[in-house]
Formats: C-alpha cells, structure tokens, sequence
C-alpha cells in the first residue's frame, strides 16, 4: 500500500513509522516544503521515498499533517490530483474551517477529516516518536460525508496503529478542543514569558524551579509555526476560553487580596476534582514526553 | 542518629526514606497529629518508630515538613524542647516569616531554615518516594544564623541523600520561588476550575484531553492544605506575579482580538527560548510523578 505524508514531522512522522511497524507491505512516501526535513525523515527510516505533489496520483493513503493554515490551501489540490480509491485524512487541531473549505469540493467522498489528540512539545521529523497514537483518541468529524469504502479503509489504519475513535461535528470538536488544548497552550506560554521577563532583572530565578514550573510551562517550548494558525481558525472559542481563565484568576486574585483564604482553600479543594478526571492521562503522556525528551 | 520527622507526609516521608537508606545507624522517629498518617508511616516503613512532642529532647536531628502555618505554631515550641546538640530543620515553601518568628528565640543557633526543591503533586505517607531529593537543589536561608557544628551535621544529612546547596536571604528566596513555583500552581488550579465549569454544560469535554492539558493541570491535583497557608504568608509576592501574569494574559488575548497574528506568532517565539532554561529539569521530574503515579 502506497501511503504519501505531506508534513514529516512530528504527528505524519510518528504516523508513518506507526504504521510501517504494523503492516509489512506499506511503503511510506514523503512530501515536505522543507528539502532538509525531507532528507532528515528519509534518514532516520521515517520515510522509504521521498515525493512530491506530482506523484499523488499513485497514492493510495494521503496524511495531512502539516500546520492548519498550509492544510486549508492544499487540501484542494490534494483532492484534485488523488485518484477516486484514496482517502485523504488530515490531523488538523481545528476543523471547522478545513470542513467548510472542501464542502463543494468533487472529491469530498475521499476526505476524512480527522484530529489525533496524541502530540508532544516537539516538532520536526527527529521528534517523530513511535507508538505515539497508541490508545489515544482520533476525533473524526462528517465521517458520512466520506465515501463508506474510504472510511473502511481509514478505520483499518487507525485501527492497526491503536487508535480509539470518536465522532463530533466540527463546531463542538473546536470549541471543546479550545478548553482541553488550546487554552493550555495559552495559559503556559504566558506562565513561561512572565517568569522569563521576570529574571531580565532577577538573575538565577530558574535556579529554584522545579517539576511543577517545568510541568506547567512545558508547551511554552511549543511551535509558533503550528500553533499560531490554530489560535487564529478557532479565535472566536479560544478568546472565549481566556476571558473565563483571566475571570477565574482575577477572582482568585480578589480572595487573596482581601484575606479570604477559607475561600482560597474551597477553590482549590473544588478543583481537586480533576484528580478523577486526569486519571489515565498523564503517566502515559508524561512516559511519553519523556521517552522523546531523551 | 534518632532522627525526628515531624510530618510523616510527602516531604517528610521521602526525606526519612532515603536517610535510611543512606546511613545504617539511623533510626527515623515520626511525629504526626493525624494518628492514621503516623500508623501509615510506619506499616509503610517510612519510619521505624512513632513518637510526640515529649521524645523530642532524644533527637538530634529534627526535619520539619508540615503545611507552613503549623510550622509557624510550631517552631518555637520544637526549638524549646531540643537538646543544645539538636539540629532542627524546615522544609517550607516560604522563608521570611518563619525566619522572624525565631529571630529573638534562646535556641535560634538550632535553627536551618531550607526549602528544598523537590515534590509531586501527591500528598501523605504513601506519596513518600526514594531518591526525591537526588540532585535537587536546597536553598538555605540566614546560614550565620545556625551554629557552625548544626550546619556542618545537616550538610552531611543533605550531602547524603544527594541535594544541591544554595543559599539565599529569605526575602530573595520569597520573591523568586513566587514566580517559579507559587504562580505555577495558581495557573495551574485556575485553568483547571475553567475546564471544570465549561464541563457541566458541554459534557464528554475530557475525551479530548491529552499530554498538554494532563500536563498543564497536572498541580491542580496538589494539597490545599499545603498551599492555602503558602498564598497567605507569600501574599504580596504572589498578587505581584499574579498581576504580571494576568496582564500577559489580557495582552495576548487583545492580539488575538485585533487579529494581530504576527505579533502572537512574536510573543510565542520569544517565550520559546523557555526551552533552554528548562534543560535537565522536565524529564527528571517527569519520571519521578511517572513513579509516583504508579
């Protein structure tokens, strides 16, 4: 099976050795704007051939993984150069916008459009790290928009790299996506630039930081190339998500300022809660995060 | 060595363990006003043997790791009660207010104030872990203030379970741990009661939930009756960060608003360069809540 990735970093790469482990004959083919990751994925076994968009005409299999803006503007062509037996699937953290732009499109039967919640805080084909997708939730949006043969053929796949499937249209999939991820990226990357402005004139602040900082402010090491794209398609849920976050920190900025610790214990003690709700989460991602780290 | 642990919980315990392991003629003693914490402790082998208050004239190292309210109470108490050879010990997140308490105190030379750098987001008997402290770093506070052969008795204990010193006046350290771990935990808790709320209304929100999220929140899990009694005594220093923090926040968002990206794209590469700061200190701490959350 000819399997083509447009985007060898880390989500297509970390698919590709995925599935190249799981099938004997799949022959992973790469197609990258970027010559030096393209080299880089052939190097380290990521890739078997490098390609380029003349060649979809052959492909079976195309994964999108590439920053939601580039997908928005190549996804059309992608459609109009594949044959009629290939499913296109793409990996994008937003998809309403990339639903909308293809919805008159002829071959819109051979989308699938898809968002693994699996990913660390590096990027490029180095940081392409296997078993990533393994027990991990794949969001598929309009699944009946996609032709039945085609969404086999996609569950086969997912399937076979350990994927659990779930199914939300695209306005509820952004919006409770702005929650559980996009907010995250938010609140770390401005924990990270206050501390950092913060040691200008405090020299040796790092010193003293310990897990919980390194925990908390671990995606500020994110990609601004991926992820400004994101918080731009999902402005209107992600703005909507940081006005409650600014509220809930002003509040407990009031409690602290006027004393009402017994309210500051009973926020804190309310939030516990998440214990329940994270079980399962972290060691896996941490473990994960960890072994790329390495 | 009759070494006194007065609370047997994640900071005390962990420290009685690897001071076992360390030196065979130590005995661990543990103090705990929650009697099931004690019995725990010692099914758990955390201790060897429970004691109170009144065995405290046998010990000749006392290590002090409960919430920083109660060791205000406490202290001074302790202090009365030791032999001129006793070394007491603290481990409390902030430094300035247990320093003035003892200030004027007969046995203020019996006295190291120390934070050491070192936790998870677990509490009690069964968070204690081995090797917590290995390679992390202690700050000690007003060291002239400790009688030299006192000095020279816990630098041995400290040497001997793995830590880094460094020393700092209580009011640097204050003001610097405020930002690297204090802010932390507030962002931390908010983002996750910010999640929370939006869940009563949108349900299944955390099947979307994945590393970054389980990372970001993961201190949301930690004790408010640690860390309410933290907020309190380093309130000033917290509000200062959390206004920082706050006016990053709403700064990001205006970017966002007038759909200035550029500018988002700035903020994130900039805060990018957290990256090189966090060197050596993620994957470490990552592993040991790998551990500990097993």
């Amino acid at each position: 099976m000819k399997v083509f990735i447009i985007g060898t970093g880390l989500i297509g790469g970390s698919f590709a050795l995925d599935l190249k482990d799981a099938s004997e004959n799949v022959q992973i083919y790469g197609i990258d704007q970027n010559e030096a990751h393209l080299d880089e994925a052939l190097e380290l076994g990521v890739i078997q051939h490098k390609a380029t968009m003349d060649d979809l005409g052959e492909a079976e299999v195309v994964y999108l993984a590439i920053p939601v803006d580039a997908a928005m503007k190549l996804l059309p062509e992608v459609l109009d150069r594949i044959s009629d037996n290939c499913v296109v699937v793409d990996a994008g953290s937003t998809k309403e916008k990339i639903c909308r732009i293809v919805e008159g499109h002829p071959k819109r039967r051979n989308f699938l459009a898809a968002h693994p919640i699996a990913g660390t805080e590096f990027s490029g084909p180095s940081a392409a790290i296997r078993k990533l997708f393994l027990n991990k939730t794949n969001i598929i949006c309009e699944v009946e928009k996609t032709a039945f043969k085609l969404q086999e053929k996609a569950m086969t796949i997912f399937n076979a790299i350990g994927m659990r499937i779930r199914y939300m249209d695209p306005a509820s999939h952004d919006r409770h996506i702005a929650y559980v991820s996009h907010l995250s990226h938010i609140s770390s990357f401005m924990l990270g630039k206050t501390v950092l402005e913060k040691e200008k004139n405090e020299r040796d602040i790092f010193d003293l930081a310990g897990s919980g900082f390194a925990s908390t402010v671990r995606l500020a090491k994110s990609s601004p190339e991926m992820w400004t794209p994101i918080f731009s398609q999902n402005k209107e849920n992600v703005l909507e998500t940081l006005d409650e976050y600014i509220s809930n920190l002003k509040h407990f900025r009031e409690l602290m300022a006027s004393n009402d610790f017994t309210e500051v214990y009973e926020e804190m003690n309310r939030t516990n809660h998440i214990k329940t709700v994270l079980n399962g989460i972290t060691e896996n991602e941490n473990l994960k995060t960890l072994e790329n780290g390495k």
